[in-house]
C-alpha cells in the first residue's frame, strides 16, 4: 500500500482559520445579558476578553488570518499527520478505511493548544499580563500554561479540586511551564469562599472553577479570562485540524464519508467538521457524529435553550444544548467531557440536523481504548476513546453492510496522564452510568427563563 | 528560515541496520564464561536468546537487513523527525545550530522499541511463546510489552520494586499492552527469594531484576530473555536513529560537528553515533559525547574490565566500563540511567578515545530540562535531560568562542511518566550526589579476576 501517514510540510500548513458563521443560513442566536435579556455588546465582554477575540466571536468573515507568531508556535508540532489505522481495520475485518488526525503530539498532548496559543497571542498583543482559566483533568490548563510561557504571560489555573488531588502530574506539567495552579473551590475568590462555606469538602466542578477564574479576571485590570472550548473563537482556532485534514485527503484524492470526534464543550469535533460543512451544506453526502459520554449527555438528552456557561451565573446566557449550569457529573465517570453544555455553534449544527450524536457508556469506551492501544499502539485519552468507540461501531456496521466507507476520527489526545482510569477499567472497577432523563428535567428548572 | 522539521517519508526509512563491528580496527574482546574463563560459544547463549539475535551479537557483517515485518511496525512512529531547536538557540544566544532527533513519539515514548520490536520479531519467528525482561523506571518494560503485543507473544516484566511502587502508571502502561508485571525482588525465582530472605524490604535494582528474568528464561523452554541495552544486537537495532539522522543532514546539505546522547547501558547514544563512526575513523573531525549521571558514573569513574551483566552473576563476563555488578545507585537519584555497566561496543569506543564522556549532577540536569520545556515546549525524560545539559554546555562554549558548530542531540524520550521527579526538583528536594571514587574502588573488589 501507499504510505500509512499522510504528512504536510510546514509550508503547506493553512495560514487562515475557517469561520463557519460566514456560511450559516441564518445567524446564530446571540449571547444575551442575564439581567436585561438583551443581546450583549462587545464592550460588555471587554473586561474579560481582549478585543480581537471578541471581534472573532461575532465575526462573519469566512477566513481569518492566523498571525505569523501563532503559526510559528504551531510549527512546534504542526502540521499533524493524518494516519491510516490499518491494524485496527484488519482487527475489525472491516472494508471501511479508517483514518485518524493525530493531535496528540503537541507538547501538552492534545488539540487544546491550537486555541491556547492564539488566545495567549491576542492577549499579549493587547497588553494583558496574566490569563486566568479553569481546568478539569488538566488538558486545557496545561495547554494554556504552555501557550502563556511562549508569550511571556503569567497563567493562573483553577483546577477542579478532585482532579488536583487525583492527578498531581497534570499539575506538575502546568508548573513546569510556569503556571500557578490552585485547587477549586478556593479561598481566593468570593464565589469559591461561598461554595466552601456551604460545603467545605466540595470536590469542585468545571462550572465552579470557571466562575472563580472569571471573577479574578473581572476584578484585576491586568488579568483576562481564557476559555478552552464552547465559544465561537475557540472553535474557529480549532479549524486548523479540519483544514489540514481536507488538504491531506486532497493529496490522496479521497474524501471522507463519516467524520467522528468526541464532544465535551465541542471544540475538537467542531474543528474537524466545520471546514467540511460548506460541502455538506451544498449537498455533499457526508455524516458527522459527535460522541459524548452517557454520563454527561448534553447533546443527546439536554435542552436546547439559553443557559449560563458557569455555575455562579456570571456569564452571558448562551443558546446551547445544556444539562443545566448546576450539573455535576457523577464521581464514577472517568472519561472526561464533563461540561454541562455544548458550544452554541455546534449546538446549532446539531439542532439543524447536520450533525448526529452518540453517547456510549464508559466501559465500552475503555474497551475500545484497549483495542486501539493493542492495534494502533498508542494510548488514547479517555476523551478520545469516545470517538474511537463510535468509529469502531461504524466500521463494524460497514462489515455487516459490505460498504467501503472512509471514516475519519479526530484523535484529540494521548492518555499518558490518564492511566489511573485505565487501571480502574482493567480492575473492572468502572461502572456504567446513564444520566437519567428525570435528573435532566430536574436540572432544567435552574435554566433561566428568557 | 527553512523548515524547522526535517522529515523523511516512509519510503526513505533505512532498510538495513549498521553494524560497527565490521569497521573496528580490531575485534571486540569476546564475552567469556565465568567458570572456564574461555570465550563463550553461541550454543551457550541459546537457552536464553534466539539464534538469529546470537548471530547478530557476533556478526561482523557491515549491513544487516531489517525484516519487512519489523519495518512495518517501525512505521507506526518512524521515520522520526530531525528538528532544529531554534528557540533554545535564541534563548542561549548561541551561534551554534542545535538539532534534535526526536525519538519520543513512539507509543512507549522512547527509542527503546527500535530494538524491542526487532527482538520480539526474531523470538516469534523461532517459536518462542514468552519473553521475560527487567525494567527500572519502566521505559524498557513498556517498549517490550508494546512489541510483544504486535507479535502475539506473552511478556513478563520484573520491575524494580521501588519503581513498581512509585511509578504505578508505567506499570499500567505495560498492562494495557497485555504484559504481566511483577515487582522485583519477587518470590517467583530462586534468586528473588534469596534476596528477600536477606532483606525482606529490598527496594530492588536493575541487576537483581535481570537475574530474575534470566532465571525464568533459563528454566522455561517456551520463554527467552530480552535485554534493552548493552548487547551488540541491541545497539545494532538502535542504529536506525543515526542512519536516519545522516540522511536528514544530507537533505539539508549539512554535517554535524558534535553528537550528544545520554548513556545508561549506552544503546540510544550508540544508535546515534555508530553510523557516523566510519567517517570519524577516516579522519572526519567530529566530537561524540556520552552523558551519564554523576551518581552512576560507569564511563567516567568505572573500571574497564570483564564483569557480570547482572547481580547474581548468571551472565557471561563482558568487557566493559563497570562500577561493579553489586552497584546500587543512591535512592536520591531521580534521573534514570542507573545500570552499573556500559555496552562493550561503546566501552571500546570510549577506551579507544573516539568518544568523550560527561557526568553532570542531577540539579543542573533538571535545570536544563526546565529550560528545554520552556523553550522547545516538550517535557523531556530525565534521562534525555542529561544529553540536553551537555548540549546547552557546548552551545554556551560556542557563544564564548564564536564558533558556529552544528550540535545534534538524541532526544531519547518524553518525561510524561517522570513528573514526580520534576515535582521534587521544583520543590528543591533533589540533592546532587557524585558517586565517590572510594566506593568505586570498594565495588571493584567484586569484579571477578580473569
Amino acid at each position: 500500500m501507499t504510505e500509512k501517514k499522510i504528512n504536510l510540510s510546514e509550508k503547506e500548513m493553512p495560514t487562515q482559520w475557517y469561520n463557519l458563521q460566514a456560511d450559516l443560513p441564518k445567524p446564530l442566536d446571540p449571547p444575551i445579558h442575564p439581567g436585561t435579556k438583551q443581546p450583549i455588546t462587545p464592550d460588555m465582554l471587554a473586561p474579560i476578553f481582549p478585543m480581537e477575540l471578541i471581534k472573532q466571536e461575532v465575526s462573519s468573515e469566512r477566513w481569518i488570518d492566523i498571525p505569523e507568531e501563532v503559526q510559528n508556535i504551531y510549527k512546534i508540532w504542526r502540521p499533524t499527520p493524518l494516519v491510516r489505522a490499518c491494524r485496527l481495520e484488519k482487527f475489525l475485518d472491516t472494508p471501511a478505511k479508517i483514518y485518524f488526525k493525530n493531535e496528540s503530539f503537541s507538547p501538552p498532548g492534545s488539540h487544546k493548544p491550537n486555541t491556547a496559543v492564539a488566545q495567549a497571542y491576542y492577549n499579549k498583543k493587547e497588553g494583558v499580563k496574566r490569563l486566568a482559566t479553569e481546568t478539569g483533568a488538566g488538558q486545557w490548563g496545561s495547554a494554556l500554561a504552555f501557550a502563556c510561557k511562549f508569550f511571556d504571560l503569567k497563567c493562573l489555573v483553577f483546577m477542579v479540586r478532585i482532579s488536583y488531588q487525583q492527578k498531581p502530574y497534570r499539575r506538575s506539567l502546568m508548573e513546569v511551564w510556569g503556571a500557578t495552579v490552585i485547587p477549586s473551590p478556593s479561598d481566593k475568590t468570593d464565589f469559591g469562599k461561598k461554595v466552601l462555606a456551604e460545603d467545605p469538602d466540595s470536590i469542585g466542578s468545571l462550572g465552579i472553577a470557571i466562575s472563580e477564574a472569571i471573577e479574578v479576571a473581572a476584578k484585576n485590570d491586568d488579568t483576562k479570562y481564557s476559555l478552552g472550548s464552547v465559544l465561537n473563537h475557540v472553535l474557529l482556532h480549532q479549524t486548523i485540524t479540519g483544514l489540514e485534514t481536507k488538504k491531506q485527503f486532497e493529496k490522496i484524492d479521497e474524501y471522507p464519508d463519516i467524520l467522528i470526534g468526541c464532544c465535551g464543550g465541542g471544540s475538537n469535533f467542531s474543528g474537524l467538521i466545520f471546514p467540511f460543512m460548506p460541502d455538506k451544506l451544498k449537498g455533499k453526502k457526508m455524516r458527522m457524529i459527535a460522541v459524548e459520554p452517557a454520563a454527561c449527555p448534553s447533546l443527546t438528552k439536554g435542552l436546547y435553550a439559553y443557559d449560563f456557561g458557569d455555575t455562579a451565573g456570571q456569564t452571558p446566557l448562551l443558546k446551547m444544548y445544556t444539562l443545566g449550569s448546576q450539573f455535576i457529573p457523577p464521581g464514577i465517570h472517568a472519561g472526561g467531557l464533563r461540561y454541562h453544555g455544548a458550544a452554541p455553534l455546534l449546538s446549532a449544527a446539531v439542532h439543524n440536523g447536520w450533525v448526529e450524536v452518540a453517547a456510549p457508556n464508559q466501559n465500552p469506551v475503555f474497551e475500545s481504548a484497549i483495542i486501539w492501544s493493542q492495534t494502533e499502539g498508542a494510548i488514547p485519552a479517555p476523551e478520545t476513546a469516545h470517538a474511537i468507540r463510535t468509529t469502531i461501531d461504524e466500521a463494524i456496521k460497514c462489515k455487516k453492510s459490505g460498504e467501503k466507507k472512509t471514516i475519519v476520527l479526530l484523535y484529540s489526545g494521548h492518555g499518558h496522564f490518564d492511566l489511573s482510569a485505565y487501571d480502574a477499567y482493567l480492575a473492572k472497577k468502572l461502572e456504567d452510568y446513564e444520566y437519567p432523563v428525570e435528573k435532566v428535567h430536574e436540572a432544567m428548572k435552574h435554566i433561566p427563563k428568557v
